[in-house]
């Protein structure tokens, strides 16, 4: 059993999001077990997923990524499209692209304390496009 | 086929640690071809591939994420929980919550260097919990 | 339906590589939806999704990782295998090992702008072994 959905994520400012709900709200039926694979089709922006509970730790998340991948470094080649460009490119490959987690019993099997993140790292990134890919028995 | 296990860890010491031989004591069989899914449900460790010879690799691994995810940076405001909270979750992002590996004649197809490593960034991280998921035919 | 395909990359210089077309050229047939699985079996090396235009995003990438994980750190104890070697590992746990990408009507999902990249983080890398792994339905 192979699902597919494909989800339109609305315009996000810079910065880390929790998504959990949002992208749970577009799935209707799990299997009993299997794998829900979460891929974000653009390369400024990227997935990942981590602590659900307090809004800071998306804060120090938006600071620490900021502050490890500067703008305007001096040796940036790929500056036209403006100086959040390059590091969003690069802050994508480091946080990923996809995301992948179990599923139990015909639910996510996250942890307690696990959601999942939009890492929108563009200063007006728009619309984000994700296609789900639920497969199992 | 679908497979899951729920593996539970035992309290590893913070660092980077090599658990390959771990993991395969607790699987049985694995079909002819396919992929191995190992997720872990925290969000203060994470999973990698890396080198599986060398037990200095594992440790300059623990010093460069000390020294790129520093603890205490001033504009940190999850706090509360200790300093090594808020790097544990840097570090998981940048590390990933999942490994994938493909299974080849019934075996995972690990290249020669390769193991699984869990990354514990927490001083006093405890059990971890960790669900395996195999799929394949 | 399970497909594997193992591909031998011939020798890139260090350095960020777009080799979508070359994968491509490797498989034969996709399924109508699924996942098509990318993984790299060396601890040196790295695969990602990112820009698939501009070749200065390329040489932005080298120059970042260069900078974030420096060769000579005085802390490294895993030297003897050279300057660029346990910089390489670390790198290679940064971007990954493998990434996956959705199926949908027999083509790889990637958004306009994605593309599969090499991460060649050695000198001298020589040929790297992917192990392709494609499944669904």
């Amino acid at each position: 059993m192979v699902q597919q959905i494909e989800i339109v994520l609305p315009a996000f400012p810079r910065g880390f999001h929790l998504i959990t709900d949002l992208i749970l709200s577009k799935i209707q039926v799990l299997p009993s077990v299997g794998i829900f694979h979460l891929f974000i089709q653009h390369t400024s922006a990227g997935l990942t997923i981590n602590e659900n509970a307090s809004p800071e730790v998306l804060m120090d998340f938006e600071s620490w990524f900021n502050s490890a991948v500067k703008e305007n470094e001096s040796y940036y080649l790929h500056t036209l499209e403006g100086s959040d460009d390059m590091p969003a490119h690069i802050k994508s490959t480091l946080v990923g692209s996809s995301i992948s987690i179990p599923i139990t019993q015909h639910q996510l099997n996250l942890g307690t304390w696990q959601g999942i993140y939009l890492c929108e790292f563009r200063n007006n990134g728009g619309n984000r496009k994700l296609i789900t890919t639920i497969y199992g028995a």
